[in-house]
């Protein structure tokens, strides 16, 4: 029944291990509807000049300006929005054109419709037209070339990327593989959120969560497991997890009870532990090994705030480079507060956040009670992480901050 | 062909005209498994005291402690997590406890399994093993007691929101209703992303932009569409459209070539202008009307960054509004430097932005050529805001930021 301390490692030694033994998921094919939100794995080039041609910029008529540009014109035809290219038939004529247009051939001026007046079969100028040479003409190839690089492998897909996509002509699109996660939860005092809650249980709330954060990062090949505390059981489950899946999530189980049988069964499966054990507070236990196959194994710990602490500051940043997603610029805010720190541990502080109105982003800590206390976290947008020391982080400071 | 010029209205009237004509869209229950991201429409309370019972929190023994506790105690059973409560025999015995069980009767001190060596049926405490009274007992309801008000209507749920949801029993719950939405495209030039580009085409976009940026915020009843210059067909199609959904997001198409149809179909369905033209640069043409059946119809200008900014400016916290979200706290960043202002319109100026070791947000603009060039837009965020007036922002003044 005497445990073994394992020796502390600290945040970033933590992170460092992670990062050095994740694996890289792969890429795979998908038709560009199904793109958004993943994480690009190929460059992507101009498909054409953009605009691909001479683009008229406004609702109007095209015509050859000139220094004795008459005040009336003939209406000579019409260039629409996605016609081929039409041709102006000479001096003293212009042709209808619409916003999108391909340039009339022989043109070099666009009015806009405000400033005409239809007369027959002609326009008029009004007297405050005083057109130009190449006015509201988007020119070929104004916007980007042929060939330039527009999107290069690590982006996330969001709206703008999704548009170049689309308007370059890719139907479909190399994105990072979708890893197949299991999130297995252990415990024989945890209940289904819809069972009756009987003398000495609680509820499962961990997988939940962190299912939740993964889902917000688009990973949604996640499959839910309860393990009962039987040896037997917790053993085949592991191994047939492991078998299926390319990342486990365990919450709880890892710890030095006697009727945690989740260390020996990932021992018996091949599962080699890289670190146990993190100097800091909450999330102290956490553990994460790599199986034989590769197989990421973070153990987080059982409270519901270490738990999605861990979740958030460990499995999804590496979830993400595993995915081949460049790393995101830290997040700084300021406290608003002082807070005590650990002298030997890293603080996770669960805060609120709010932007000031000098492009200050201000956080306000908002303590749990302890570290099962999940109750005050709605209404906090993440958690400040203080590195260890004497004393305290004073009011004004400045901590990174990561949101859930 | 003269155009009458709308008056144009500021990019505030615009925001309360949308939100006074909004509908609000319902709400309905889901199971919690899909309820991940909704806006919760329900209060919750604390289903049971948090934690339930006097909670162990360290695997070890329970005992009773006095000052004249012996350094040598019997163990008499167990109490693991789950099971019912047990009782301490008296004087001198302990039984064994797993993290999360609850405090055995006549128990009032942990001690963790670090501080202890076994010896046969005993249990010695180690040398620097002094407990006290009430250590590591995670007392009943110290987190919360039963009743308490833990999420309120308008919350979107993320990880931990869903983790008291599932903590608490709510196996079902009530969630704002799903729109369904319609993104229309319009105009004979634009082509598919998969078929062969013509002499004066080019390939839709802003569907793909416009969707993109809706499924960000969750928004996945999704139709897209795309309607030829024809006005018999723009007729039917809008009037089918207007049938079937709540809300439609046109891409271009309300401006004042006579080729645009769309105007005087949507006329002729019952929808009512609220407003047409914005005084902002760019989306100047942008209009807002609201259907007999109160639908929400946001007519997007057709240039890709136009489309993008009206979007994400108007259309998804018009959206997130209807759904009953709290609405976000506006975000301010710090210019990087002096950016031209117009006199009489808002500029929406695309920016990368990056927290600096201060924790101030600083807008790094990546100014767009042209209001169609878009290749630039995945090298920033989103776009600050500035207002119109002479002259120009200087750098380090702060000004609100819309994220993509």
């Amino acid at each position: 029944m005497i445990g073994t301390m394992s020796e502390l490692i600290s945040v970033s030694q933590a992170e460092a291990l992670i990062a050095e033994h994740m694996p890289t998921f792969g890429s795979e094919r998908v038709r560009l509807d199904d793109a958004a939100g993943r994480v690009l794995r190929q460059a992507v080039h101009a498909e054409h000049d953009h605009p691909p041609f001479d683009r008229v910029m406004m609702d109007g008529i095209a015509t050859h300006w000139s220094d004795a540009l008459p005040r009336r014109l003939r209406v000579a035809g019409a260039q629409m929005a996605g016609m081929r290219m039409q041709s102006l038939p000479g001096e003293g004529s212009c042709l209808e054109v619409t916003t999108g247009a391909m340039l009339p051939a022989g043109s070099d001026c666009v009015i806009p419709v405000e400033q005409l007046r239809r007369d027959g079969d002609d326009v008029v100028l009004a007297d405050d037209c005083h057109p130009f040479a190449g006015q509201f003409i988007h020119r070929r190839g104004s916007d980007c070339v042929q060939g330039t690089l527009l999107l290069s492998p690590g982006m996330r897909l969001g709206p703008a990327e999704m548009a170049l996509l689309a308007a370059n002509g890719v139907a479909s699109v190399e994105v990072a593989a979708m890893p197949s996660i299991a999130i297995v939860s252990t415990g024989d005092e945890l209940v289904d959120v819809g069972a009756p809650l009987g003398e000495g249980q609680i509820r499962r709330s961990n997988d939940t969560a962190v299912r939740t954060a993964l889902r917000m990062d688009g990973f949604d090949r996640v499959a839910m497991e309860h393990i009962v505390d039987d040896e037997t059981a917790t053993r085949e489950r592991i191994a047939h997890l492991l078998e299926r899946h390319d990342v486990l999530l365990l919450s709880g189980g890892v710890s030095m009870g006697q009727r945690d049988y989740v260390p020996a069964a990932l021992a018996a499966q091949g599962v080699r532990k890289v670190f146990h054990r993190i100097a800091q507070k909450p999330g102290k236990p956490m553990w994460f090994g790599i199986g034989p196959r590769g197989q990421a194994v973070f153990a987080l710990p059982g409270n519901p705030v270490s738990a999605l602490v861990c979740a958030t500051r460990y499995a999804r940043p590496a979830l993400r480079q595993a995915q081949g997603m460049a790393r995101p610029a830290p997040e700084y805010v300021c406290l608003d507060q002082d807070v005590d720190t650990n002298p030997t541990l890293a603080s996770f502080v669960p805060a609120r956040v709010e932007s000031d109105a000098m492009g200050r982003l201000v956080a306000y800590p908002v303590p749990s009670r302890t570290s099962g206390d999940f109750s005050s976290l709605p209404r906090t947008h993440g958690f400040v992480q203080l590195p260890p020391g004497p004393g305290r982080a004073t009011a004004g400071a400045a901590a990174v901050f990561y949101r859930w």
